[in-house]
């Protein structure tokens, strides 16, 4: 089959063994798959990976259970060992061993087909089209927020960052009943805010506000010293992006206002498709282009362009 | 009358004017005080502070209302407006107006008498000696973390530091029921937690340990890094130390393993007050030296020596 490949030089569309399936593992054709900025700081070095890139997608399976087989579904990207003290605890997506598809030993979805475990699947419901379902991965993700944030109802928040992890985040905690306000840089990107009724402003407006819950998805350092002077006493900042290596700030006002930080990554499935099925998500604004896997590495370079959103890539 | 004022440059024993009540402020006549690190901190420059040093004491009632007057006390140390948005919300010892004994805009307790808010303070139970009482803001600090997360019972805690902060920390998280694993440097200073119960080790013995809760009191970068690696993923990561200046830290493990991190400052009076009354919590143990007054400018120096816990400053 036909795969996007890192081999640690460059990513390049290769021909490639068509994945098998085992008792535990399922193989899904793939629809369509999303570029992440995570697949960009992978071929920049990030986790040492080496292997098919790609960990957002939708597709059918083909081979696998019964029950599952010729099911459109997504599938979550930790792929835990199950019995671990971490996996015991229901702690799965922090399994000490898990490899993870398209980052950490695991070829991803850039390619014909994947292998994924079964117990990562998830049917995609009806009504729910491709191009949202895509977007289950990096929604979940938002939902993250709200696994450990239960009660944002009401609750003054500013979301820093204009990428695609900001506005899905924007989106999220809105239609949880946050009060919203929006911050980045590049107005054509916060439109898809406004469309939604969610107030957004460049960074450059930012006056003297503040609020008790700050989430920093911008991945700059600047971002997280700014999420500090933003949040209230007694406040929250949810570290959505990684910063790259090292980061010199100064940790004092953590102490001095008792601010939380509560990082965040990957979260739960189930809350991400069902605000896809009632609509009360609707990603796909976010799209900026979309290419056949024929030319996946077009899609890689331009997913890296300045004012781009989501990346899709066709599988089929 | 005598007391110890910081100029900027140094720290000096002086004639200082003996300080009046107003209708919210009573003056208390100083018995007995205690060498924080902050102070320590203040005369390297930390706040920009000039006055009178010192915030931990202990004292009596001479100049207030009638029903003060006479009382053996302690006092809050952040004087709060009492009228802005984050007072009425009650968090008065985050009042952005708030000035805060001998560290910010407000003459502090090493001297023979003290001005504080009438609101700011606490009688001491009958039965709780001074060099008990004298305690009573560092260990009302530590109880801050029992605020914050009120149930630690049968929690695994890792507590770095042994410092007079991370002893009194242990202390606390001890008889809240937390399981405490105090990690320090001084065999000697940890000495004081093995008599309660407390299981402590030299941070060169630490192996693969790691526990859900991890308090750094170390107020070292060491610490900090320390206290990432030691915690479990979703655990969490108590910052009870400022570090000086700006951190060169890699923040990334909070995302990947779903930290969280609480700064915790000055905690509540009457969980404090009311260990020391029950026995809950000793912490004369800590007590390294003690000194009249006169030698105020000793005492601050004797408590820079190594190996030294608390230094007492005698007023009376």
């Amino acid at each position: 089959m036909r795969a996007l490949i890192w081999d640690g030089q460059q990513a390049r569309l290769t021909e490639h063994p068509k994945p098998k399936a085992t008792p535990t593992m399922a193989v899904v054709r793939v629809a369509l798959a999303g570029v992440c900025n995570t697949d960009l700081e992978i071929i920049k070095g990030y986790m040492a990976f080496r292997g098919v890139l790609g960990h957002e997608f939708t597709g059918t399976v083909v081979e696998g259970p019964d029950n599952w087989r010729g099911s459109r579904v997504v599938a979550e990207i930790n792929f835990a060992c199950g019995q671990c003290e971490t996996c015991r605890a229901g702690l799965g997506r922090h399994c000490p061993k898990r490899h993870v598809l398209g980052i950490d030993r695991a070829d991803g979805a850039f390619a014909e087909y994947v292998a994924v475990p079964v117990a990562n699947l998830h049917r995609v419901p009806d009504g729910v089209s491709n191009e949202c379902a895509v977007f289950t991965e990096p929604l979940a993700a938002a939902f993250e927020i709200l696994e450990q944030l239960p009660d944002v109802s009401g609750t003054p928040c500013i979301v820093l960052g204009d990428g695609k992890l900001g506005l899905l985040t924007a989106l999220v905690l809105h239609q949880a009943g946050a009060r919203v306000l929006a911050v980045g840089k590049h107005p054509e990107k916060m439109a898809r805010l406004t469309d939604r009724g969610i107030t957004s402003i460049r960074i450059e407006e930012l006056g003297s506000q503040s609020a008790p819950l700050v989430v920093e998805a911008t991945g700059s350092l600047e971002g997280l010293r700014k999420a500090i002077t933003l949040t209230q006493p007694r406040g929250t900042i949810v570290l959505k992006s990684t910063l790259a290596d090292s980061t010199q700030i100064d940790l004092t006002p953590l102490v001095i206002h008792e601010l939380r930080v509560l990082g965040s990554r990957c979260g739960p499935f189930p809350p991400a498709l069902e605000a896809l099925a009632t609509g009360k998500v609707d990603p796909t604004p976010l799209i900026s282009d979309r290419l056949p896997l024929i030319e996946a590495e077009t899609a890689l370079s331009r997913a890296r362009q300045p004012g781009m959103l989501k990346v899709l890539i066709e599988s089929e």
